[in-house]
């Protein structure tokens, strides 16, 4: 990985031995690992968009950068996400600030991952015409998703448990802010930049790829319940964990009183017998169908926004997108 | 305060009213409070560069602005050093992470004063001909930043406590990066912008104020153990927190055998019996002749560079700010 190696080298830092071993160790724990679909990305659309099958080495490497890009603003929320949730692992091993040694250096090492990608942008795109609204767009997507965080947080943690704060419209809102705007919208928009093209043509494009975010959200909400352990590699904990998830919110809209009342006892607690009662309070009330329902229509209206899109290209992107998340069972 | 009520107007986020209030006593807690020298310095020495006593509505507005960049940066570092290094109170109050009902979503909110400086030169500064060297000034001092406080993080708590660590080339690099760039040279480079300046070409003027900040920092620390409590407001905990201080490094290369043992034994333990040997260790070693040296050479070597400098406005600016910090006491 070219782009890890320059952020060893770079002339702004005095680097001592020891810290030069930090940041490369730290990078590639937190940076590698993952499934790379975010920064894979940005070279697909790409391609698309400049209708070719091959990039030239120049755009491969333009795009790639971009993809790491993304990855790395991903490794930066994660890394911080962990702390603020208390989580034990992530992505098949501890999670950094668990790491001995590391603990609460991990706050700074999260802001340093954030940097690097000022650095990387600095250092490939500046010059080009389209430099400053790189900045703008990772500067944006980033408070969004800062800002959905914040969201999450007050909604889901703040003083004592209370799920009358849980209903659809916060659901949506913290979905679109904390994981739609990186997650889908940035990947098109860095290759739109790539290609020349100004992002403030394309906000019919931008609500698609927020939508297809929600949905695509939904969906791991559903499959943390419903879904097959062995098949999506992890046991899902958002009833124990008190998660403001699609499902609880659907059923609080859809309980009478005493269902209600199952709910707010046994939503949250770790025993097994409460949150089997979740469960089966979430089958009764065919959460299950709700939940192909909802797939089915998102589906037909996404499909139905992108074919009203004027550009044909733009259609593809957008389509193998949607082809890649729908009906997923992982 | 203008700057922080349009952060919660901002178009690019649809808040709740609770994360409304959420964000206006955050940003009340962390960024008012402090002496805002470093913001007041981006007015003082634009006036000096514009050599006017009165600057015009639109031109104050700006270099306000950027003043109050620079405190949201300070603030966002605060926060987020507050709860890497446990500590208990910040500007006569307790940490920010320490209120209740906060906790660690003061990570969160560290983050989202950070994305407020990218939003506040976005919607004041976007389309000025500086913008971009704008984003880069404030990018690049928050990388060096980040990294000496990586620097000090991982030379001062990594592992069991080593004091031959500590050394005068290790002070230096820790006080610079992480203190002397966003507190001396920023509020400079940003008048240096707003006058219409290329920073490119006065890379002496930046290390000028670097070597200011790092005399300014060794103030700090012999302040913390010799200064009058009464006077600097505090009660200086340095030698208890096992800080790399200018006096301890100092101290470690005066040091016969038998002293380095002493300093061994009883630096970094809250014991007033362990604190008091160190103290007369200090003394012992004529650190406050040492310091007083230091002080007059600084200066005279200072005095010099400024006086080199071809640019008499500048030399101006410069001085300004040595007269602001040479023999303080507070």
């Amino acid at each position: 990985m070219a782009t890890a190696g320059e952020m060893l080298e770079d002339p702004a830092f005095e680097f001592t031995d020891e810290s030069l071993q930090w940041i490369d160790r730290m990078v590639d724990y937190n940076v590698l690992g993952g499934k790379c679909n975010r920064g894979l990305s940005v070279i697909d659309s790409y391609k698309i968009l400049k209708g070719v099958d091959v990039l030239s080495k120049e755009e491969t490497f333009l795009a790639c950068t971009l993809g790491w890009c993304i990855e790395w603003l991903q490794a930066y929320f994660l890394v911080l996400d962990d702390i603020m949730d208390n989580s034990q692992t992530r992505r098949g091993q501890p999670c950094w600030f668990r790491v001995p040694q590391v603990g609460l250096i991990a706050v700074n090492d999260g802001i340093i991952l954030r940097n690097h990608i000022s650095r990387i942008l600095q250092r490939h795109f500046k010059g080009k015409p389209y430099y400053v609204d790189l900045i703008d767009l990772f500067n944006e997507v980033e408070f969004k998703t800062a800002s959905g965080q914040l969201l999450d947080l007050i909604t889901t943690h703040e003083g004592e448990k209370d799920l009358s704060k849980y209903n659809l419209t916060i659901h949506r809102r913290i979905v679109q802010y904390k994981t739609a705007y990186y997650s889908f919208y940035l990947p098109v928009a860095c290759a739109l930049l790539l290609a020349g093209e100004n992002l403030d043509n394309f906000g019919d494009v931008k609500n698609i790829l927020v939508e297809m975010g929600t949905y695509f959200q939904v969906q791991d909400d559903y499959l943390d319940c419903f879904g097959d352990p062995e098949f999506i590699g992890k046991i899902g904990t958002d009833i124990e964990d008190y998660k403001c998830s699609w499902l609880v919110v659907q059923a609080l809209e859809r309980t009478d009183e005493d269902q209600k009342k199952i709910l707010f006892e046994n939503y949250g607690k770790s025993d097994p017998a409460c949150v089997a009662k979740v469960k089966d309070l979430y089958k009764e009330l065919n959460l299950v169908e709700v939940f192909h329902e909802y797939e089915r229509e998102s589906y037909n209206k996404l499909t139905a926004d992108i074919e009203a899109q004027p550009n044909k290209t733009v259609q593809t992107v957008l389509k193998s997108f949607l082809h890649k998340i729908y009906k997923r069972d992982k």
